[in-house]
């Protein structure tokens, strides 16, 4: 079985591969009467776009999205806005140069999908990855541009906290920052630390790993769906099937196993508009619901696979071959996957507020929905 | 809405409170003709049960599971087996106090579920936190004994390797000793030290927290479904949606954020019975898909939030108060947390497993099915 | 891959044999506050219980309902009240004479599953049908009642609309009548008829078929959701999946193909509270979505296949042999398939309700709701 | 929640509107390594396409498939083939004559899904019925011949039985008359009655209903996922499903009503290759599971609504008024069905194959995966 859908009731299924015509999504189950233009997706697309520095894939590709389905426009609405059927979007491949894959057509790549999609599928797409590529992502940012709109009162924001050694000091945090470095970082004081040291990984033909971290903030208490729909098991889901990712934690996270109850558990206050909490090692979720608190999710990213340095493997005939892999590669995977980290949140979100109303009622959350009805 | 299932062709649905008159699961999705005891299950659920010790919980509950439907046994066949059909599996529960959770009918307990849940459905079973208590796991440890039938040539084994500071030593690692002492440590070394700890921590009225690692053997190359139901991912939600979880990492995991791409890629060689891996960074999953090696997880689990030491804060009402948690309560969550995690990890297999015959026609994998077809 | 669920934010997923010790079913997804006690699914029970004339199964059982998990009540509450949880319900089986059923342990009753179910799982429970036996579906009217009290400003009534050859006057409909007779027939008229009819069957030791009608009024404009989860489509599926159901229609159903478009097309005039039509062959459902009309449906069903004539079939050696099946049978069993019909229904539109209010906020329905937020 | 997805494990995402820029279908869960090219798709497509006749709509669109993803064909392949990933399709709207609608841009076609859209979602595509139209279907058939390669060895046929009043004569069944008239009849003899019955609708300005019968040879007993999978309860959702169905059945369907016991349960006997039956009632599923007989399904369709004869109505501002449907329409929308009634059914089968090797480990159907693994 594949499994390319995500989501239960704001549902979307991703296609395409690196080096196919195009790739795209349809969003199933979106709200009627929320105003969409491509340029709404496209802000975001624009933050994921690869070719924008030195330190991200050369491939060049402008990731223009076209809506196909799902929206209207006439004299009585004022601009196009999504009808509740769904809502396809595509976005072409342009810059492919499927020739550079030629070498490891049959071979298997340390590190990467190839062997294990040839040992299920018997054949693959090794053009750029295929199916496996993180090119895929594109179509998760431009749905995450669609969830914020259902959840617009939420803002969802992620950041890199680490590269390789260098984690970012916590004290330093700005969200201003973010958008003033290649990085994404929110500490303005470990730009230079971090260029240097991804100058030296990509002068050395290696790759480095990577921490990013999501908060989503104005979320109210009581989303998620217990037991098996929780917002942090969904979250983990979410955020661990981006490429490359290996670990997902939420709040305090792995730091929680050295903790005291004291410590850990945050305790709660009088606010002038419900309660208040006076930690967050929770980040946000307690019996898988959301508290009101922001929610807050790290997720580990692996260096790159594809490096420069011949490493030892096996070809589709089982013979040891060394391969080194050229390309067009990011040295650090986790800087471009800061956007589809947020926008794989404000899917998780945007679902979990769906199914929230539909067993509690809860009434309209975006404020055009309200007028409506 | 709520969501009480997990899975998708091996599909647990779990039902049930702390203090209601029995809690189980409906296990769909069996394949027939595997045979199946209620001694079969009763074995995990022993492992798991409460009141063995002085480090869990002192309520005493027998856990005796029924089998109520979805096995047969006839002349013609050897003990019975199941028919395809859904399995129902009970446990009554036995020894519920609840006048112990009087105090806290309308009081939110820092750290636990009780705000969200009010938050969410306007009323709530306070008792022994209802539907939030870690006893539904219960029925997951039954569901996974079923899942175990499913893959049984796949070992699933666990084992707690870190309580509150104290890591173990993973060079003394010996899957023999996980059962010779109370905490299912690999590590004998570090059990006094364990036992020092939660002695001080249960003097204290305090908690801690831990570490459990997961390792499964014998999975074959190619299980996982691509691109949203990736073993890792699938995996990440299932351990997250655990009681108290607030971590989830695969292979090297955060630890990856610091590799270089040669440390990091598992580079290939050949073995007699297909490749073999130089290391496991990759914790046996790349591109979602099982490679042949050991799945390897970790669940890291917050300390448990009842705890002896007054904290702030509020109740229904919206006042201020101050709560001390009394009640039977393990001081170290993480410890009863072990076969939980290797129930959901049988789980998560066993359908992976069904997901890829399905779409591969990969065939039988229990010998026991070969023989019938 | 088995599928014991059905719906999908109402979810009600069955377990349960004809001859195991009970059966039941988990209704997942119920919005919390609704008032439920036993009492309110007994009352749905009892009119599908067995042993109720000698037109139904001689079968005597209680059929009493418990309810294990889902429901609370403290002191806050006014009586018990659905908490959100999954609600797990369950009935014993009392009267199972399972030694009727040594004959046909290795033999294919023409017309049953027997045959279908030992090719797909190569082995079964034969007793009383197993799996297969109509006995789930007291499992279903169960749920049914659960739907009722999410919908409560819905009617779900079905009837009796034509027993074998015999259909009723559709001009002597009295809703009144249906409670009268022991075969929920809306026309007193022909009740004679029915009843001469069913004993000469009987004493023929045949059966016959029947077809059942349901209609559902309150129900709003707008419920369905396209396009495969359109009302009337869902409502098939659900119908269809009743034990002996052949066919299902929709209004005017099959006799719509005689049709001209002038005689079809339901005509809307201005009314008091919305449109109105000046007829129903639509049966309320357009382009798969309620229009605010009576939902009006039909199912056929096939003469019981338990006959005392005998039949030529196989055994499970593959042999010819003749078979007479004796044990306790309804000669039409469509008569007791009335509420079940009803109950499908029900949670076909309380499923509907819940996935409109999650795609369009259109808030609560039922009042109690509305006073809890 | 809109719902735009069908099928479990061959699972299909269809999006577009009839005035959109395209249309297409997301199929995911499909095998690797089956043969797959447009034209494959093509000449289902050409079967379904307007403008092929005076009595099916004039508008004219080529219908041309674009296969997006999820083949891939090199050296090692002969020809593309299936890669297990998704397999995106898209038919680009060519002939769009938008202002044809106007008129009713804030009118309620009676019989159309306009008022009930508007009721849901407060805004409305009205061009060409925007996604209600029945253009979608375009979608379905190409996802049907997907599911055709999945289940190559069953034969999946469809023939029109009934337009009006006019039935086919069943003893003069022949499926090589299908392809040779426009109606798909099997039926040699009744062209020319439904001819003049569809020429005196044309010129009337009216329209008509039919029935589609579908039949599938081929299909090995044990196929469906009781209960709520069942193969004959998939198959009504799906058939329902297609616009203007209003009525579904199987085998003897509603006539089983009138049957006794004896002339509903088909007898079975010793064949070469497995049981046979001396009739077929079941329409090929019995407990809904298939018994290796043909399954036969028969589904009525209504007239089309959109008639030129002025109709009283509605329109958005509530106000009463007539309207007579101008525009390019079938007078007998079911002839164009027939196609669609055939995708589904394959499309159903297909996943119930999948399903059914999921469970059982049935192996491979396709002779072409047997020689793969």
């Amino acid at each position: 079985m594949s499994h390319n859908s995500f989501g239960h009731l704001f549902r979307v299924t991703t296609w395409g591969e690196s080096h196919g015509p195009a790739l795209g999504c349809v969003v199933d189950g979106c709200p009627p009467g929320l105003q969409l233009t491509p340029a709404d997706i496209q802000v975001w697309l624009d933050r994921r776009k690869p070719g924008q520095g030195k330190f991200v894939t050369q491939r060049r590709e402008p990731d223009e999205v076209k809506i196909l389905s799902g929206v209207f426009e006439d004299a009585a609405t004022d601009g196009p806005v999504t009808t509740g059927t769904p809502i396809s979007l595509m976005i072409e491949n342009l810059d492919q140069r499927s020739k550079d894959y030629a070498d490891i057509a049959t071979a298997f790549r340390p590190g990467h999908a190839d062997w294990p999609y040839f040992a299920k599928y018997g054949v693959r797409d090794y053009r750029g990855s295929g199916r496996a590529s993180a090119r895929e992502t594109a179509a998760r940012v431009a749905a995450g541009a669609v969830a914020r709109k259902i959840i617009d009162g939420v803002q969802v924001r992620a950041a890199l906290v680490q590269i390789g050694p260098h984690a970012i000091d916590r004290e330093a945090w700005d969200w201003d920052a973010v958008g003033e470095n290649p990085f994404w970082s929110p500490d303005r004081g470990i730009v230079a630390t971090w260029e240097e040291h991804l100058e030296a990984i990509r002068k050395a033909g290696s790759s480095t790993g990577a921490v990013v971290e999501v908060v989503a903030t104005g979320v109210p208490a009581g989303w998620g769906a217990p037991i098996y729909g929780k917002v942090d098991a969904e979250l983990a889901s979410a955020l661990m099937s981006i490429n490359a990712a290996k670990g997902v934690e939420i709040g305090a996270g792995f730091a929680s196993a050295a903790l005291t109850g004291e410590e850990n558990a945050d305790e709660m206050r009088k606010g002038d508009d419900g309660p208040v909490f006076t930690s967050n090692q929770a980040g946000g979720v307690l019996g898988g619901l959301t508290t009101g608190q922001p929610v807050v999710a790290r997720v580990a990213f692996k260096p790159t696979s594809s490096i420069l340095t011949p490493r030892k493997t096996l070809n589709q005939a089982g013979e040891e071959i060394e391969l080194r892999t050229i390309g067009r590669h990011d040295p650090c995977v986790g800087i471009r996957a800061v956007p589809v980290v947020e926008a794989m949140t404000a899917c998780v979100l945007a679902d979990a507020f769906l199914r929230h109303r539909a067993q509690t009622g809860g009434g309209a959350f975006h404020p055009g929905e309200t007028e409506r009805r």
